[in-house]
């Protein structure tokens, strides 16, 4: 006897073996949060089901893993939204006052209470989008309180929403402007007070910072890495988005999760990624709104054998987004991935970025029930349109926590 | 005494005299399907309203109008995804199986009660993302039957949902495979045989065609022009996509409603247009799709005074989405359109696209009230979220046609 049943679902449990381990005509039985059975619906064992629900023959996806964001900050990026879309860089944010800075600033403004209420208003949508898993990075805040509190309301999240969070510490996000000129001075500060802080107040799961020639050095990062790792925590960093840094190469060294971005990353670099086992998580919604022009090496990633996750990277500044179906749509355009690499992006190679690929981003039997239910028969359907295909449910533990209208009006 | 009382609305009327005609903490009264009242949220009449709707300040706008949809059609075009998708240019799309005449063999082969629920449910869709007057254009048929009943499933539509469908005859789409090598022929069945069938079965509104080099000629075009012309239909052309055609200044040199696409207009062809008045209507989805660089002439169109719609271009090949929102983020991004001319072309100017100025694309006393809720409290953050910002709700002739359920979820 299932707890709930999905019948007549097209089932891309995302397995090896064949293109999105698809279980077409297919059926999942849930029990006690986790999934219990896998098969085709017209084999649905007769021990029956307190609750089914029918999918009309639509997509049934592992729940998405978004592994790359900055979903905990202040007010929007409206000035961002106009200079970039007029052809603005990135340099031209912050005279126009926009930025990282001024995010900063709206961030520290903020009181915890307010703070808390617009982020989870942005995770409840990102939820409703698909995501049942997601990393949520500090780095609005860039001082010990206002750090903290974001890695508490991260926290705070997971506890309040059906969805995993996975809190990151990224005070290395930015030079904090109280540390101008002392950038060694600010690394300290976040190694030794911040960081075991949020330690202390068991606020954090993994590390990162960005490693670039206007952010933090091969040396910094070292040092921040370092004593992450005397925590046992997790390493990853924004890497060679502008230039050829050797940051991913820097990550491999550390042997960590991830490297993120990775337009610029070299030859070097993706052999030391494959090496290392580090994943390249890719960013398309910032390559967009940046008007960047070079791609991320995704041949060279496909050929080493580099796994490739996507992110909604969501933030106010370069990725104003809570759409993975969106990112998955543009990933395929802007860099070139097939619609099975996109899914699998935000799928088990999102787990595996998160270090979590043994408990999220597979439908497999043992697994947590976590699914998403999408407005499309084919799984490569879910990229195919612009903006991506609408989600119209989410499962989280073997509960339904989302359902969407489906807009079917009556016939006049 | 309202029927409907929308408050505390940031209401985007989009009348002239400030940005997006904005009455913030703003209310809307409609009475008898039409506005009926519109000011600030303080100053609303004692009268009282039947129903009262608080959008909690979130913004409201007209009911989008979309004046360029292929919107019925048979099945989806993975196939033209997988390959455009994958850096493939629009002449590698037949090869492979896909293009615009695979899609023609698919609606052909689709029976009527199949492709109108197939239609009905992208329609559906369309609409619950905003769209409250939508033009559908036939030319997924190319022989009399199959053009007939694509225009008889846009009447159908227009009639069993709450939105207009505007119906426009573009049986010179393509040239069909039976004319192969007799193209004039093709235009002579065109103008002799289907249209005028059509306009004896009342399915047409308007008539549109794509004059091109690899498409009709300046001379075909004029002589469908002209038919049309003689039934009192307005026109207009997909022009000057791939080269400079003179296509654009075709239309105008008629007094045509819109040139669409425009990526290679010159300057002879925005001058030819801003006499006629004719309105150029841009396609981001396509030229996304399609990989284009060059951008339609944006700078010209404002300094001559141009109107710029925006549409979906919702079809299977170049521009599969139902959703306005994503491509106002498009035009935004890839042809530096402000977020308030964004809106502009899927509302006044969108309507000025059809001939519809006067009665589709603004909020004004005495209208009918079709509008559109969305999810954010600035007008900028309808195209702001890569994707587009979410549609709450849509009210058509005054009713609550559709609401979305906002996922707040339950605190644990």
């Amino acid at each position: 006897m299932f707890d709930l049943l999905l019948r007549k679902a097209a089932v891309a449990t995302m397995q090896d073996g064949s293109p999105f381990g698809l279980v077409s005509k297919g059926a999942i039985g849930i029990a006690g949060g986790k999934i219990a059975w896998i098969g085709p619906d017209a084999e649905v064992p007769a021990s029956g089901a307190a609750k089914v629900w029918d999918l009309g023959g639509k997509v049934v996806t592992p729940g998405l893993v978004d592994p790359h964001t900055h979903i905990v900050y202040g007010e929007e990026g409206l000035i961002d939204f106009e200079v970039l879309s007029q052809g603005g860089q990135r340099w031209d944010l912050e005279p126009r006052g926009g930025g990282v800075g001024a995010m900063v600033k709206r961030t520290r403004a903020m009181s915890e209470d307010a703070l808390y209420a617009a982020s989870r208003a942005r995770m409840s949508r990102l939820l409703a989008n698909g995501v049942t898993t997601v990393e949520s990075k500090s780095g609005a805040g860039l001082d010990k309180d206002v750090e903290l509190r974001l890695m508490r309301i991260s926290r705070a999240l997971g506890k309040d929403l059906p969805i995993t969070v996975i809190s990151t510490f990224l005070g290395a996000h930015g030079l904090a402007p109280e540390y101008a000129g002392r950038r060694d001075d600010y690394v300290d500060f976040m190694c030794n007070e911040v960081l075991p802080e949020a330690v202390k107040q068991d606020l954090v799961d993994q590390v990162d910072g960005f490693c670039d020639k206007v952010g933090f050095s091969h040396e910094q990062m070292g040092r921040l890495f370092g004593k992450a790792k005397s925590y046992g925590l997790g390493v990853k960093a924004h890497s060679d988005q502008y230039t050829d840094f050797g940051a991913g190469a820097l990550v491999a060294k550390h042997r960590g999760l991830s490297a993120d971005h990775l337009e610029f990353a070299s030859l070097a670099t993706v052999r030391a990624m494959a090496e290392a086992g580090t994943v390249a998580t890719l960013l398309p919604g910032a390559h967009l709104t940046l008007h960047e022009t070079r791609k991320p090496p995704v041949e060279m990633f496909r050929e080493m054998g580099v796994p490739m996750a996507l992110a909604t990277n969501s933030n106010p500044v370069s990725s104003p987004t809570v759409s993975p179906a969106s990112q998955m749509h543009l990933a395929c355009y802007l860099f070139r991935l097939t619609p099975e690499e996109a899914l699998r992006g935000f799928t088990v190679n999102g787990a595996k970025a998160l270090g979590i690929a043994d408990r999220a981003g597979l439908i497999a039997v043992g697994r947590s029930a976590d699914l998403a239910v999408w407005d499309t028969d084919d799984p490569r359907g879910i990229a195919y349109a612009i903006g991506g295909a609408g989600c119209l449910g989410v499962v989280k533990s073997g509960v339904v926590v989302h359902k969407a209208i489906l807009p079917e009006f009556a016939r006049a």
